[in-house]
């Protein structure tokens, strides 16, 4: 009988190359600290430019082979331009591409081929927090709701639980549901 | 003696609508619900494409003036092609862009003349949380730094103040210092 390591479908990921990181983090932990960075600029009005560009792990400086553009802005609904999403929609990107990732992966890793993967997100928000008016109702979302349509080969409780383990091990899902220490200051 | 509504300054940002729709929304709350939407498509491996098109609000379907694309994707060290931000840098960039939409938002109502506004974002992030190697370490952001490099008519107080202001009111500052609920199903 031959044993093989490579998973049996091919979803894109390369998870034999993320096992083989796995294991080569839990000898060397310092290698795993991680520093993600962004840069944004002030445009006009509400509009803004953000690029991400480098960023430092496995003991190295890295830089990602083209540097990615993220405009944001409001809408007309508030006097402004809509030149880009607004930052809570991106965060609600950011979410559903990170499970998304997470579900790739997963799949991949118990040998479910995919067909195709799609999220749609929902966010609920009282404008009465950001604008100050009623200090009991919060900023942020009230709840967000993440729905997939997924067409794979597997069973609906298997593709559940590929989904339910992504949950498990999403940065962003974490980022949402727990709170993060963020400082801002002036330099 | 004249007195007058509109700010002395002029960043771009429409303060006396945003204004108006405070005092609007003030006297009809139900119009301040809104729900802010995102939709990712599964591409390849660890690549997915999230586009913002629609929200509602003001007792209203809204469409944006076009359809905001975000493509994301996990680095070449991570075996990956590296063909956009990965998702928590993206979380990075919408907290720098909503706090910097309000910098220019209250600066305005201030009467202070921006001149350049950046802001570097920093996220630190042990990966042996996501990898699943140790169970006590989060998935998410061990902690967030946002420093701002402000040009503009105002001692550095006032500067110090109007970011403050900003990080009071933030939406997406709220969503990662504070707990949301989110819920992910399967259709």
């Amino acid at each position: 009988m031959t044993t093989t390591d490579t998973p049996t479908v091919d979803n894109g990921v390369n998870v034999a190359a993320l096992l083989a990181a796995r294991e080569a983090l839990t000898a060397a932990p310092e290698a795993a600290r991680f520093q993600w960075r962004a840069r944004t600029e002030w445009i006009d009005g509400t509009y803004s430019r953000t690029t991400v560009q480098d960023f430092s792990g496995l003991g190295a400086e890295h830089t990602h082979r083209q540097a990615f553009v993220i405009d944001a802005d409001q809408p007309e609904v508030f006097a402004s331009e809509d030149r880009g999403a607004t930052p809570v929609e991106i965060v609600l990107g950011a979410l559903a591409a990170c499970l998304t990732t997470g579900v790739a992966s997963v799949a991949t890793n118990r040998g479910v081929k995919l067909r195709s993967v799609t999220a749609t997100v929902e966010g609920d928000m009282d404008l009465q927090g950001i604008l100050g008016i009623d200090p009991d109702v919060r900023n942020g979302f009230s709840g967000v709701r993440v729905r997939y349509e997924i067409d794979a080969d597997a069973p609906r409780a298997e593709i559940e639980a590929i989904v339910a383990q992504s949950q498990k091990r999403s940065a962003v899902f974490d980022l949402l549901t727990n709170p993060t220490n963020v400082t801002v200051d002036v330099a």
